[in-house]
């Protein structure tokens, strides 16, 4: 209901061009393959128009004919659909222990999928931006040997990222900031495209909205588990980011009065029940004899192997969690009014476990309270890592365009 | 970062034109008196252009000339401001206890406030329907004889509000649905303007954002203390409303482990310690021994007449609720990253206790986590009454313009 008062600039005729090329792009993406008349029939634009934006799509080589011509009434229609080539997004997932490098082409094909273990977290913080810039690095060049141009590269971060690409990390972890931002645009010597930083739970939104079970649910929310645990959310269709993109701290919802001190002086915040640490101390007893759990990935495998076989402690476990996790997820609910609440990271690993107790709690509240769903993403564990290839092609589709070929 | 994939329609001339027109509504409101070629220098409009759009805001009689002239070389300028007639805005709100009807002319300045005593959540549904419906009758009558055309009436709400006006007050108040919306349509005979019903807390919100001390800050928080406690989400100059309108409950956030049992099930949500009849309780421990609450308006002026006169056990009682109103605060800052979080309601009457409290706890936080200012309304008590008034004007900035007069 409110309009964007400080931020609505006049409109011109290029505007009104760019906004037409978006949303013919956006309907060939959908509805590919189809015709210039089914685009002008759905649009409402008029069939000159489409032609002309086309043309215009056509030369800038994000849409090509297919040759197919539909079989109906009339003089046949030359089909359309997204280029495959020649272009690539990037996405890469800093992780605790291992990043994830994606890369998808204008239809949201997969590229590449690489995943590599990372001593990141547990080192300096100049060997962090390091690992993550030569990764990068990597990605670009074979990319470049496929002869396809990088429409952009966004990294996945967890924390909290600044508009200016710096990553504070968890704090418990002892980590110093980073500044990834700048690191990458020394290790990729200046790329042309636009490299951007951004939370992995934002990124991870983006990936549902559109991508995910629930594509294009304008009320998301993607609640990931991790060390700490961040919530990104999607408002009617938009990013909801806050004043300095520090928006999706979901970590200190207190859910448990009874549960552990968490880091930040409080009692049983939802991270100090449901954050990987808390996650394995309760379900693992025993993990922390030999010192502090560094390395997340091998105990939550362990975790789901001994749920999936019955463990009777750590399926007890994973229900009390699971339960606490429901009044998170209770309060998002109330607060934000989704319509799904999509769990990924640790949640979704540990989702066949976690999720009935979840649910069992959002059903005990007052009839219509909740009125939204919950349900372990699709895309794990890939969601932050894609959530970053796909950020070029939404903003691609919100009218940057690449400049036609030469 | 996401864009409105489902919602972009094509854009076309008309669409160039209603946007443009907004603009130099806006332009007008915020910088009045000022020239044609004032709009042309600040918003980029070329001169022709702005010329054709005002002669249309004149003839639609938004804007007048003044008849000024600006003191400078050349040739004088005539200078526009807002038409303070012949429109009107209403907004009333639906408190426990009493209502408030406030009109305003499109430059936002009062023509009317009202407060009248309500027997309503007392009583039956029907009764309260009527006296909201009376009320208004009385208001746009009032409006008629001024002979001022209504752009919209909006009606403030607590509780849950339904697309379609249906409201849900608080179910410990042992109150049925309303349907406001077609008590209004019938008492004011199928008016022609929009009669809209939402909820306070998102009214106070855009209160807020147009006319407070904070006004134009893009992300800003409105939490509004009451029977029950709802908080107005503006990010980004955009309401956040939820998939069913019911975003915004802000009650149910666990601030006191050792706290009291809460109507939910749980104990020590923020509304069970900060909520109007948990405030009551704890600073005049006395007042429920003739049974129980239903007209909080004097015991919350005893409340603020006993701490301004330094009573200790009210002031001790204040700071308490003000420390766990700030972890409240806090949650939602944390999840959010609003700017500023501005209290209403019974937190900005008793805000002088309240807020050095809620400022303390949030200054515990780590570092940089907390990146807002808390302050407490400059509009109260009219805060949510005026936002519905400024509801219809925030329309018209929109592009919902009046047909010019006949």
């Amino acid at each position: 209901m409110i309009s964007t008062h400080g931020m609505t600039r006049p409109a011109d005729l290029s505007d009104v061009r760019t906004t037409n090329l978006a949303v013919v792009l956006r309907f060939v993406r959908t509805h590919a393959p189809c015709s210039r008349a089914d685009i002008a029939a759905s649009t409402g634009l008029n069939k000159a128009t489409v032609s002309s934006l086309v043309t215009d799509l056509l030369e800038r080589r994000l849409l090509r004919e297919t040759g197919l011509t539909e079989n109906r009434i009339g003089r046949p229609a030359s089909m359309l659909t997204l280029q495959s080539r020649p272009y690539a997004a990037i996405g890469i997932e800093v992780a605790a222990d291992h990043l994830v490098a994606i890369a998808v082409d204008l239809t949201g094909e997969r590229l590449l999928t690489w995943r590599r273990a990372y001593p990141g977290l547990d080192g300096t913080p100049g060997r962090a931006e390091a690992a993550v810039a030569a990764l990068a690095g990597r990605v670009v060049a074979k990319m470049a040997a496929q002869e396809r141009r990088v429409l952009g590269l966004t990294v996945a971060a967890p924390g909290l990222v600044a508009p200016g690409g710096g990553v504070r990390f968890a704090p418990h972890l002892g980590r110093a900031e980073l500044d990834l931002g700048a690191a990458l645009e020394r290790g990729l010597r200046h790329p042309e495209f636009e490299v951007v930083i951004d939370s992995a739970a934002n990124l991870a939104a983006l990936a549902e909205y559109r991508g995910g079970a629930d594509a294009d649910t304008p009320n998301l929310l993607a609640l990931i588990g991790g060390v700490e645990i961040g919530v990104g959310i999607v408002a009617e269709g938009r990013a909801l980011r806050g004043h300095r993109g520090f928006a999706g701290q979901a970590g200190h919802l207190q859910v448990d009065c009874t549960g552990p001190a968490c880091r930040c002086g409080r009692q049983g915040c939802l991270e100090a029940v449901a954050g990987l640490p808390a996650l394995v101390r309760r379900t693992l007893p025993d993990t922390e004899q030999d010192g502090p759990v560094v390395d997340f990935a091998p105990e939550l495998d362990r975790i789901a192997a001994l749920a999936g076989n019955g463990d009777a402690q750590v399926t007890k476990a994973l229900t009390e969690i699971g339960t606490m996790l429901g009044r998170g997820v209770t309060m998002l609910a109330e607060l934000l009014d989704p319509q799904v609440v999509v769990l990924g990271g640790s949640f979704a690993t540990l989702a066949p476990w976690l999720l009935p107790a979840v649910e069992a709690e959002l059903a005990s509240r007052a009839p219509g309270d909740i009125g939204c769903r919950v349900t372990a993403s699709t895309l794990h564990p890939d969601g932050a890592a894609l959530g970053g290839a796909m950020l070029a092609l939404d903003r691609l589709e919100a009218g940057k365009l690449p400049a036609p070929a030469a």
